[in-house]
């Protein structure tokens, strides 16, 4: 395995003009976005946050699952579910967006799970943290990356796997890692991961991995398929890219109005109309959203909410008094985090159409 | 409005290999449906049941929301979410499918939510049934149909409206017809119509009428567009066409085995394969089931799960132990129901893609 795609096994690229295929439609029919009226939400309801599964749900029987701790550690362990509940409990409020959430945008579009903008949601998650068992495991000197592998198995490009990401061991040993096995004060629901998955706010959503079975410390850099070959930003197959790591900022408008069913065009009345929705960065706190209405050439700035400091790793909420006249409008948000990073106007194309993080486009129509 | 569509308002046809297009894109990944390993659950967990929202989920307030029950009733009722939860409280297991099921296997393909075949679920609905609000509404003898009207506002093919279906008098008057407030142990959570949905067994999903707000007793049939208009069955779109109204005899199985994420193509091992799903059918109890495992070449009965006369509109499990060698094959299944009816191998085409329950088709690659 290199960090190169095989010609067997590099993402397809769609033609130009070519529609989303079968193949694009049945990942899409599986998983699903977070449909954007539900950013009113400060915590996502049950069934509405997104879901993003590579190969099958698999059927865990939580009494018998154990999770195993191991690699080069000084003692491996093996924890039973009601073990690792007897442990301190945190909960955390944090947002997760997939890493392909905008691919569907890209021009020439990657072949993969066919995203738009809303493979976003934030929920309540409830477990214990991940550093102390590491440390009961003891952790050498030496060690480099921590892999979380998953109940999942499939085929991906040629690669017969069990879903498996390797993390830097720094990032696993941050005091806010978390092995959860609650989601908004219920148990964990099967297709987020049950009975435990990995939280590791302000990653994308690939590393929070799901159907936990598996954690082993390594003393070199992890070079499995969800790290080398998938999940990089490159643009040309044989480069070994960028790894993908955490979410860059974004804000999304919830459309004002109503739309019509099949062309989710959006209407609105003349006269005022509050934009609102939330934005985030896993980087650093958002600081800045600016809203458009004129299709992007002026833009003013919204109203944050207050900064939260006790979620750190949540959505802020954000709002803009727009005045509507009769005609055509297009709404822009892009939100700025405190790192200086913001959103493009223009997209930057990658092959596996990773981190799409170009603005928000909403056309409106004002009817009297 | 007439029963007919007019040229403007008529759904759209895809051309011969026409891709999905991104506003059948943006419909999917806002709904969803049933990942179909899900099939192993009796009663389908929060967040896996399919939905299909037409326009937005409306942001309904329960503590100032109200039903308001009129029309020709010789006195209008209006009732609060604590009244009707003071009400004799009943729960039933029910299975949901949208008619819209498997409308993106239809060739040519008619455009709209581009299901393939996973829109069902089943839950537990808990609620008060409809029938004694509607007699102390008091009906008068020559009412016809009742009329469901929900929360969400939008725009379909022209048509501005907020969502509202007509169903026959004796049906809304069944002992089993519910108004529902929760779903499997919880409160009705948003995308299925908080707080309060209407539950008819047995019908195609369009009837079950979510963030209801108004039911009127109308003394001629209802010619609103989701009856009239939409969800009728018809080729021609000049015909006035038959409405969609119980659902039709379907089997599906769990493709087994492990997938490949982009293709879903299926593998398994050779040797002993339990295959397994779930069968329903709206208008008499499911009392066959039939799998192929070579294309439909031959056909033998599965084994079904005991009739639960508890649960008359759920679905009803059932197996088939099949033994794979090496190669392809191509698993079918199909059910019947004790009215005769059965499904389709060859389908038969209508225009708006309604209540197509072809048989399903699972190629399986069995690798040693």
């Amino acid at each position: 395995m290199t960090a190169t795609e095989t010609n067997a096994g590099r993402a397809r690229i769609a033609e130009p003009g070519e529609g989303i295929g079968l193949d694009e439609l049945a990942l899409a029919t599986r998983n699903h976005g977070m449909p954007l009226e539900a950013l009113r939400y400060d915590v996502t309801p049950p069934g509405l946050h997104y879901v993003l599964t590579h190969y099958d749900i698999p059927a865990v029987d939580p009494g018998t699952w154990r999770l195993e701790i191991g690699g080069a550690v000084e003692r491996s362990l093996s924890l039973g579910l009601e073990e690792l509940q007897r442990r301190p409990e945190v909960s955390a409020r944090v947002l997760l967006e997939c890493a392909g959430n905008g691919r569907a945008r890209f021009e020439p579009r990657p072949v993969s799970q066919p995203w738009l903008l809303e493979a976003v949601g934030t929920a309540e998650w409830t477990g214990t943290p991940l550093a102390p068992l590491l440390e009961e495991a003891g952790v050498p000197a030496d060690a480099v990356d921590v892999v979380f592998t998953g109940a999942d198995h499939g085929v991906e490009r040629g690669v017969e796997q069990d879903y498996a990401r390797g993390l830097p061991l720094a990032e696993a040993l941050r005091a806010d890692a978390l092995l959860v096995w609650g989601m908004n004060g219920a148990p964990l629901p099967p297709q987020h991961g049950a009975p435990l998955r990995l939280i590791i706010p302000g990653w994308y959503g690939m590393a929070h991995v799901k159907w936990l079975q598996r954690i082993e410390v390594l003393t070199r850099p992890f070079d499995g398929f969800q790290n080398a070959t998938a999940y990089r930003i490159k643009v040309d197959s044989h480069e070994d890219g960028e790894p993908v790591t955490r979410i860059r900022p974004r804000a999304l408008l919830a459309p004002p109005g109503w739309p019509d069913f099949m062309t989710r065009e959006r209407f609105v009345r003349p006269g005022p109309v509050t934009v609102a929705g939330r934005a985030w960065s896993g980087a650093a706190p958002v600081n800045r959203v600016e809203v458009s209405t004129d299709g992007g050439a002026t833009w003013d700035d919204a109203v944050l909410a207050p900064a939260d400091p006790e979620h750190p790793y949540a959505w802020r909420a954000w709002s803009y008094e727009w005045t509507a006249t009769p005609g055509r409008a297009e709404l822009l948000v892009r939100a700025a985090d405190e790192s200086g990073d913001t959103q493009p106007v223009e997209q930057e194309w990658n092959r596996q159409g990773m981190a799409n993080n170009l603005v928000q486009r909403v056309p409106v129509t004002v009817v009297t």
